[in-house]
């Protein structure tokens, strides 16, 4: 039998790449996605076509609220700073940072990994592109592993639960060169702070990056910019 | 101006403990609860009117759905047992724990925290007469601490949140005559895994630690039994 594999899933470019390295390391793959009062919810019609086309034996999408105590320009009504280039890009934590994010998601995860009997958590963070936000760094996730371990009745029963970031170490280039070695169809992935009708604004933080990207990795960025 | 400290407030007798302590020593109290699925959303009605009596700053009710994983006769169908005497509650898991519960309670009062400017969250976790969770034991709870440490700005920034556990060390009678001692109206708390009408099995886990801890501090529970 293959063993499960947990996979957060955005609709972006990173955990689009991160579930078909799971993929191609055999893991049976569960894919798990959040409508969490995210002002873009086009991402999440993004996470299904990709969680269909990778096959996924299950893909689940959580009801959270994080508006419920608000703070971030993802998830209020406050714009999203636009740039003219990728040299403007923020090197402090941004405002569009949601407070907690990461280590919720991963919240949920290790609960359906629990039921699942699942050992591996795929998380597609990455900490050389990563715009700041202290819940990417290597030494948080290191730490949410360790305090995963105690969490669990699994933890307790003695197997280890590993959290994977197959992109922690790699450029946003390497990432998409990957990825398109293992087949991902990017033209599928979302990865805009700020789309309008399904079109990328190529100004937020976020497409800086992306665009950055498929500069370095030679190739042409196949979805639509505003 | 007053420190604050977020509180997991679930309607229960232990969290109302914990918030009459934050509040004794002098913490400005922010009460979260969780609209889980659960079987018994008395709770939470519960937890209304601990938070109202305790003139907290501010009370919100987040809702998430863990039905969505399932796994826990807590919110599934499936029957919660019924014992005769404290002698036969179960010193392994019970089929009553819900998966990465705490862990997920903990991050949302983590986002809330940062949001907040709030540097202690207050959990009533008890490592004594806790029912064989997990994510109840000591060495979990320090392990989440210093990953929140690393997840937020906060944390990135320099103060240090903690994890306060009042309760953690003290047995339930104990609890209950700290709390007594406090001004805590128990009559306003339920603890039920299975209540009908708003009236207390007696026999589940939950009701049987309860009763015990009232015995243990020569008090009688104020609240009705069927």
């Amino acid at each position: 039998m293959k063993e499960k594999a947990i996979i957060l899933l955005s609709g972006g470019l990173d955990s689009a790449t991160c579930l078909a390295i799971a993929k191609s390391k055999g893991y049976e793959c569960y894919a798990m996605s959040f409508r969490y009062g995210q002002r873009h919810t086009i991402e999440l019609e993004k996470a299904k076509a990709i969680a269909k086309e990778a096959n996924v034996k299950e893909h689940i999408i959580v009801d959270i609220d994080l508006r419920s105590f608000g703070g971030s320009a993802l998830t209020e009504d406050i714009d999203v700073p636009k740039k003219s280039s990728i040299d403007e890009v923020e090197e402090n934590i941004p405002i569009t940072y949601v407070p907690a994010r990461n280590t919720i998601f991963l919240s949920f995860a290790l609960g359906w990994a629990e039921v699942k009997k699942a050992y591996k958590i795929f998380i597609g963070v990455n900490a050389i592109d990563y715009s700041g936000y202290p819940d990417c760094r290597p030494e948080y996730i290191k730490s949410y592993e360790n305090m995963a371990n105690l969490a669990t009745r699994e933890g307790v029963e003695g197997r280890k639960l590993t959290i994977e970031t197959p992109l922690l170490d790699i450029t946003k280039g390497e990432i998409i060169k990957t990825g398109l070695s293992l087949g991902v169809d990017y033209s599928k992935t979302i990865t805009c702070y700020d789309p309008v009708d399904g079109k990328s604004c190529g100004r937020c933080d976020s497409c800086l990056l992306r665009l950055k990207g498929f500069e370095e990795a030679g190739v042409k960025d196949p979805i639509e910019y505003l």
